[in-house]
């Protein structure tokens, strides 16, 4: 598996990286340990952006191919962003053609699989986080900060 | 503001909406209570698909605007994915210029903001989930489900 060669940069209270354009995700690739090969287009985040209420994945199916099993969950709710290309997804036996713009949320015991079957790829971002750990909506949990807004160059 | 018109399937496990292409995006408008007008090109997922471990936004920023205000947050960590186009980024007074596959971790007290400074829509989207909420990583919540993969049309 090709080492992760992030532009990265930290500060006290973020990390940043730049993983590149979608269509060279197959540069990373993960190793399922019930595969015997890694998988390319397929980079988790967590660990490298040090993510403590999250775990997210960026995705990148070619046409043509699909998940050989399926899967639920103990703990974790997922939520599946659909960003570019066709496929289907498949909930407790129940098919659904997704496209850009598709969202599914998916809870612990929901028995999920996907494929792309389209001619193109298929891009999307898997986001899994506890189920039940979120309180409030929206912006309840942001505070505004006082204090003028400051850019280096604020005409540009 | 417009009325929400997904098209949308649920299940005991699932909630799937189809919110259009990401041009699309500001078909749809949030209201900050702190604003004079809605703010179209924002839409947040959470009540739509009953999330309940993350809140979610799809954001869609013309060239040329940029967040009035800065912001942290109280309990909730925060994940921006920069999906298209170009901007800036600020955190704890630090510039980062985003574009397609810049990923960033905020922390609660991280002080943040950001632009659009390009000629081009920017498109990105932004996952809030509790900090300190999530255990393990990648793939070890999930467990795989015994049984033949079954596809309506396998061949296709």
């Amino acid at each position: 598996m090709a080492e992760l060669t992030f532009d990265k940069l930290q500060g006290d209270n973020f990390t940043v990286a730049h993983i590149g354009k979608w269509a060279d995700l197959d540069r990373y690739a993960f190793q399922h340990p019930k595969l015997p090969t890694p998988h390319p287009g397929k980079l988790f985040l967590k660990k490298e952006l040090k993510l403590t209420g999250m775990e997210v994945s960026l995705n990148k199916l070619p046409p043509g191919t699909q998940m050989p099993f399926y899967h639920k969950h103990q703990e974790n709710e997922e939520l599946y962003l659909f960003i570019k290309g066709t496929g289907q997804f498949q909930i407790d036996s129940q098919i659904v053609d997704v496209r850009e713009g598709s969202v599914i949320r998916v809870g612990c015991n929901g028995v999920r699989i996907w494929r792309n079957n389209s001619s193109e790829d298929l891009y999307f971002v898997v986001i899994q986080a506890k189920a039940q750990s979120f309180a409030g909506e929206d912006i309840s949990d942001g505070i505004g900060v006082e204090g003028p807004v400051e850019w280096p160059d604020p005409e540009k």
